[in-house]
């Protein structure tokens, strides 16, 4: 089971990145290239039958299994980057943060309208970004397909948040 | 020749991050998912022989093509990142910009002493964030193998900053 593998692999970080947060750090996932390689295959099985067009990875660490993802799957791979880091003509969406706010950024060429998207991250929390994420792609007339992440905080409710946008939520492993 | 297929597709974007520069584009290239394979096939090929240990590579954009590479070779995938993104013990290394500093960080339990990697970063510029990325490895033991970049923007002379560390560098692309 790939759930316990990952549970196995996943780390805890105590009081990061502020007291009292618990933090479920993936770079122990990284050095395990078999484990990485059957997360990918996991993903692209759970993709069958979904005709995807592009595949969207949400900077940073979204750029990791997303871009795997989207080669694995012979499909193009669309960043979702930070503010101010996409060099061509794009649409912003702004979210809240816990304290203040952020925002980020696509390609207003990233794909055409009616294009069938899997938007990747590699944890789902509160679900601000991915939120923001699927605002920018319905703006942009894209459909989505599906969501994948390797980990859902569930207890944070970021499901309930993203559910309205697709309800095809592929989450490898669960807390 | 992959280099000629490079340069039909990055794009230039005139006056990013601002005026007089010309910035060079690697979304186009990550559309093009043939492309992206062809260009991890050509790392892939350099890196023969190398006895490579690790993959490094740097926050954001080197995670692309470093964790493609890293997982193609079958191998650990380490994420060098800016300050205050990695949770557990790191080192850390400022590095100068045009206006100011930045800083760039390691997990100190990323490698073993002796390690053999190989750098990547899509792109070499004036070789500040691969230096600063050279000295943390050196600093934890770890010897570099090869770099490898995709783009080479060599009349900004990186590639006389990187050398002493490791005169083994692969450029896709050189302008």
């Amino acid at each position: 089971m790939i759930e316990h593998r990952l549970k196995e692999t996943i780390r805890d970080i105590h009081d990061f990145p502020k007291p009292g947060i618990i933090f479920k750090d993936i770079t122990p996932i990284l050095k395990d290239h078999q484990l990485c390689s059957d997360i990918v295959n996991k993903f692209a099985d759970q993709c069958k039958g979904l005709e995807l067009d592009a595949v969207v990875g949400i900077e940073s660490r979204g750029f990791l299994f997303g871009f795997l993802l989207a080669n694995q799957l012979g499909l193009p791979f669309i960043p979702i980057r930070k503010q101010g880091r996409l060099p061509a003509d794009t649409f912003e969406q702004h979210y809240d943060l816990e304290y203040g706010s952020a925002s980020i950024e696509i390609h207003r060429d990233a794909f055409k309208p009616g294009a069938r998207l899997l938007v990747h991250d590699d944890l789902l929390a509160t679900g601000g970004t991915v939120v923001a994420t699927s605002k920018l792609i319905q703006q942009m007339g894209g459909e989505i397909a599906a969501f994948a992440f390797v980990i859902n905080l569930e207890f944070l409710n970021g499901t309930e948040k993203i559910k309205p946008f697709c309800d095809k939520i592929f989450s490898l492993v669960t807390y």
